[in-house]
This record gives C-alpha cells, structure tokens and sequence, in this order.
C-alpha cells in the first residue's frame, strides 16, 4: 500500500463537530476532507482542506463533493442515501457506510428489526394510531415508549406511556400529528428498566470487524452529558456489550465507524425483550448511529486510534487501527446552558486548561443554542469513576454566559 | 478566561510540517492558524484556516500576517527578527518567543555564550581564520567541531577538527569561504565525547514554566533518526537533563516551546566545558531551536498535552498542559531515501497501519528529496527499548519508491 502527495480526499456530507474532528484526524494520515454543509463556515471548515455549502439534498453539490473526493461519507443521518448512492454510481466515488446503513438506521423501526435478527432489542411494534399503542400494551405491557421512526435525535421524538390513557397523547408529541398519523410514522417499544447504558463504536473495515473498548454514557432529558470508559459494570458484562456490538455490526452495510448504544438489563423479563439473544443476555441494543458518535470521543485521548482516524481508514479501505483502551478515559459535554440562542463564549476556560489531563475540544459554532453541543472536554487516568467526577468538576467550572 | 467562535488566530511564519502539527493541535482548542510560507499549498494548508504565500523577509506579507493575527509565532529560524519585532510594533500584535530569542538562537555562538550564563556547554571560541582554529585546539585540546555560526541545520555547517592540519579545510567546508571568512561567520567548540544525546522540549508560559519528559535521541549523519522516551539513562541522568533545560529557558525570551537539545558527557574532562554548571554536572546543552522540535513529536501521542499544543498555549498566554509522559514513546523519521528529487511516494504503509500501537504522521510534501523529512512514526507502550525496536522495524518496512 502507497501514500502519496496529495493523499486521498474524503468527501464529507455534514460539517458539524463530526466532520471538524474527522477534519482533526486526518491530517496526520495525509489525507484530506472536504465537507458539504448547508450552513456557510460550518464548523470543520478551519481545519478541513474545503468545504462546500449546499443542502444535503443538494444533488447537484453532493455529486460535485463525490467527483472532488476518492470516497464519500457522511457525519449525519439527514443525509440522503438515494443521492449519496445516485451520486456515487455517476462519479464511481465509492460511498462508506453503504447507504443500505443509513436506510436501515434512519428507521426506528427498519433498525430494530434489522437488528434484532443478530442481537437482543426490547420488544417492538409498528403503530399508526392509539389503537395500535393500547394493543401494543396489552401484549407488552406497560410502560412503554413511543418513537417517531425517523428524523429523532437527543431523545427528541420519544415520549413514554404508563398506561393506555396515555397512548393518544404521546402519540401526537413524538410525530408532531395531532389527528391522524402517517403510517410509517411511529412505533412503540417495551421500555426496559436499565441499569446502565453503555455504548461501544463498532468498525467495518475491508475484511475485519473491531470494536472499542465499552463506554458508559450517562444521559439526562434523553442527551448524553458525561461517559467513562472502561463502562463500570462486571467485567462479563463488558463482554457480553462488546460481543453484541460485533454482532450488530452484521445488521449493517459498507464500511465504517457504527455508534451502537446499548442497555445493561442484568433484571429484563424476558416477554419484554425482542431478538437474537443468547440464553440469559442482559444487554440490549437501543440505537444505532451510522458514523462516528458522541459517546465515542473519549477515543481521542484514550484510544490507540480514535474513533475518527478508525473510520477515516474503514471508509478508504485501509488497515484498521488499534482499539485498546490507554486507561481510564472521561468525557463531558459542554453543552450551552442558555435561555435563547446567544453568541457563543465559554467562561472558565481556565479550570479545564489547567488541570493537566484534561484535554478541552471547542467545536468552533458560533451560535450557544439551548443544550446546543457546543464542545467537550475528556480526563484521562486514573479510576474511571474519578475521572468521571473530574470530568465533571471541570465541566461544572465552566459557564456560558 | 473566555473562550468564542472564532477563537484566536495564530499566525505562523512557516508552513513546513511543524506548522502544520501546529494546526492539528489548534482544532479541539478552536484556535485558527494562517500559516505563511513561499511555497504554494505548503504542508501546513489543508488543515489550517489559510495560507499566504510570501517569502519568509518579505515585510508586506509578514504586517499582513501579523494584522489577521491575534499572537504572531514562527516555526523556522529562516523568520528575521527584526521584521517580525517591525510587524508587530506596527500592528501592536505581539510576537513570540520574542524575536529575541530567535536572534540568540540562530548564531551559535551568540546562544552558546547565552546559555553558559546558567547551564553547562562545551568550551567554545569564536574564530575568524585557520590560525584561530588552531589557537583553540591549542588552549582547549582536539577534536574541535568547526561550526558556522548561521544558518546550519540538520548538522550542515559542522565539521569536526581532528588536529591542526585540518583547520583550513574545515573552516573552508563549514562556512563555504574558500579564502578569507567573515568575521562573525564561524566558531569552534570542544568535541567532547558522549554517552547519549537527549532532548527536552522546554516551555515559557506567561507566568511559569514547564519541561516535557527527556527524549533520547539518535542521529546518523548530523540528523535525527529515531527517538526513545524517557531516555534509557539512569533516572539522576534524567533529572539532570530536565533541570538543565529549566535552566535553559532563563537564557530565553517570550513564551513559546524550545527544543533543546543536550549531551550526556559522564567522563568529560573539565577543561572542555564552559558556563554554569553544578559540580559534577554530565549533561551539556548543545543546541536550542526556538519552535517545537522534531526531537519532541513523541508528545503528540506520548504526553498528556502535545509540543504543538503546549507551544499555542504558551504563545497566546493561556495556562500550560500537562507535561507528564503517558508511557513510552518511540518516534523514527521517515526520511527520503531517495537519490534525486522525486514525487513524494511511500510503500508498505500498511506495517504501520496494521500495528495497533503505531501512529503515522505523513507531513504532505510533494517531492521527495534525498533525507528530506517526510513525515514520522510513533510507537507506544512497553518499554522505551522495546518500543524503538518496533518503530525501527515499522519505518524499516516502509519504501520511498
């Protein structure tokens, strides 16, 4: 295999903070990265090669991205698998993960069933009216979630149902219809009591699958605040994650970096769960994402090869890297705690930089959004758990204001 | 501190690969650098903000900089002070290290006579003729290192004395005067024998300062090969090394990172060293550069806070990162072993991709040139031995075709 200048050009849809540290990950492989982003300076533009501002539904500028780069992916789910695979048969531009993952994951429900014919889900049904939720929590019973099945982020369109009462209601808050709802627009799922969520980053390389070491995400109001890794749970359990991990990784198509956030359900009934399953699984898979993912950061400072390079060299067909753990890793989210959108400035800076294994990522928006991600900062060594409070502490020692 | 979009810009005279490692750490910090080098599309300009392409002297290019800049740094010694120090008078932005530093730094003897004021180096004269050659080994004894006094890297511009009869024709090779040489052109200095090289990167932060782990360094004609840290000397030895480039800094000014470069002399004969130093002292400072320095890119994946990272800090006058070492470190050059001047190609870039512990640096120049800097690999882990050994065999099954 031979490296030249210049190196191969990955074609980015999206130029949020995925494709900023992608951006970060691939100058040192000598490769470059041109983001597609609908929003003029997105935030990989100051470290990427170039950017192209367009829709993501652009065709014409996501055909311009996929002639400009030796392979396309894409860092969000509104990309449009149907003009990625478009664009890609007409430039002969390969595009990684397989739009076939990004069908199967825009799906709530698409997703589960494709996962569930290789690891455990919780028990699911397809709904299109409160009838349907009622139904559903007779067979599975209470309490369950409603999931709008596409077009969700951060817990946005999942609204829980303790009773049949509720069903009309949460109906209309996950989908946003308040009569009648389409019908392919939303599923219910047995909403099994947890006792941690974990996460692990799945890879498809050419010819080998990998998978990182399990992380803990600890989520509030459904988005991801904090994480350690290695995940605080028996060492079998660890195993079980990362062994299901590897399974899903079948449900899936092409080449990449798979987010795969998962339950530790060590009490689950067993009526409630759904899927391929080993006898007495106590994990679950919950969500899917098909690229790089927010619990998978604590790659960067902890991993041999973060989570970015990894995908970077499974999307062009390279080697895969090395996931072992360097030790503990923690991961805070900065998230702008403001009122309304703002300009974005982050006060006590200072406590981050100057604790000495804390490393700060400020990713570059210029607007503070309510909960908007606006950056995230990891501690490296020690217990997990004490560099989860850390994390933490340093994360509390910051302001936006 | 406050931190905002965009954050601060640094201007880089010098868009080579140290100032492109310079705009790899700059992204997760959400500092933009504008890089200036003569060379269009220079290593630096796919993961920096911009570039201007102007001659290092050229006064227009580098005010300009200096106007989009919010601290103004350099990562070559070709940068003239004076129109750095002119710049930034005339645009009240600031420029560090000062440019002090830089005319300390780039005439041996000026910083050979700098830093014996407060640490060891080798005994040394400055020379102007073949008789002053000889004076010296005279009074300090052979080998003598003739060496120009400006302008040398890599080891260009040295060239050993092993008795009088050779002092015409080094003095004549080391500084490329035939007849008659210059005043200020050149110095001798006591060529004392040493055990090991090593090196410390050496930080001057706003109100404090810091030294990275000591390196151990290897060369092969003049120029560095392969790093190891920590160094495989006695701890004493380390922390010796250590002090002495804390010592080193006090001979600098402005904040920045500088790499300094030392000897490990344990059977030195008193006569041949010069300067300040504790009694029984082994260690010489042999040479200081005002930037990072090749011999500190282990830190990028070795320490818990890069040279490169630590030098942005240092020069926009945040708080230092941690310098402590994460483990062992290995670094080999890939350097060109080409003939002539070729387009820049390297094979078997899959042993380095396939090692789970190995990081691989490809710095983006387009030609290859005999022993020209191509980029680097780094090895973790296990011991510092153990961990060359493997990086020697990595760059040893890599080929520039």
């Amino acid at each position: 295999m031979e490296l030249s200048t210049p190196g191969p050009t990955v074609g980015v849809v999206g130029g949020g903070q995925l494709g900023r540290m992608l951006g970060e990950a691939a100058g040192p492989l000598g490769v470059e990265v041109v983001a597609l982003d609908p929003t003029p300076d997105p935030p990989a533009a100051p470290v990427v090669r170039d950017t192209v501002t367009a829709a993501f539904d652009d065709a014409d500028a996501v055909r311009e991205l996929a002639e400009r780069a030796d392979v396309l992916t894409y860092e969000i789910e509104l990309a449009d698998p149907d003009l990625l695979a478009a664009a890609s048969e007409e430039t002969a531009t390969p595009v990684h993960p397989a739009p076939g993952s990004l069908e199967t994951t825009r799906d709530k429900l698409v997703e589960a069933e494709a996962v569930a014919e290789f690891a455990p889900v919780a028990a699911h049904r397809a709904v299109g009216s409160a009838a349907d939720v009622r139904a559903a929590g007779e067979e599975l019973g209470y309490p369950l979630m409603v999931k709008a099945r596409r077009g969700g982020y951060d817990g946005r369109g999942n609204v829980p149902v303790e009773g049949p009462e509720d069903a009309a209601d949460a109906l209309a808050a996950a989908t946003g219809h308040a009569g009648e709802i389409p019908e392919d627009a939303a599923m219910v799922e047995a909403l099994v009591s947890f006792e941690r969520e974990l996460a692990v980053m799945g890879v498809r390389g050419a010819d080998e699958r990998a998978a990182f070491p399990v992380t803990e995400t600890v989520h509030r109001e459904q988005i991801l605040r904090a994480s350690a890794t290695p995940a605080r749970c028996p060492a079998p359990v660890r195993e079980e994650a990362r062994a299901t991990a590897l399974d899903v990784l079948e449900a899936l198509e092409g080449r990449g970096v798979f987010g795969i956030e998962l339950f530790h359900v060590p009490d689950a009934d067993p009526e409630r769960i759904a899927g391929e399953a080993d006898e007495g699984a106590t994990v679950l898979v919950n969500e899917i994402a098909p690229r790089p993912h927010n619990s998978g950061h604590w790659t960067i400072e902890g991993a041999n090869c973060s989570q970015f390079e990894q995908h970077l060299r499974a999307v062009l067909g390279w080697p895969l890297g090395g996931t072992d753990a360097r030790g503990a890793t923690a991961v805070a989210n900065l998230l702008a705690d403001v009122e309304e959108p703002e300009p974005a400035t982050l006060g006590g800076v200072e406590a981050v930089l100057g604790e000495p294994t804390a490393s700060l990522h400020w990713y570059g928006k210029r607007e503070a959004r309510p909960l908007r991600k606006m950056g995230h900062l990891a501690v490296t060594g020690g217990e997990p758990a004490a560099a989860l409070e850390r994390a933490r502490r340093l994360r509390d020692a910051t302001t936006f204001r």
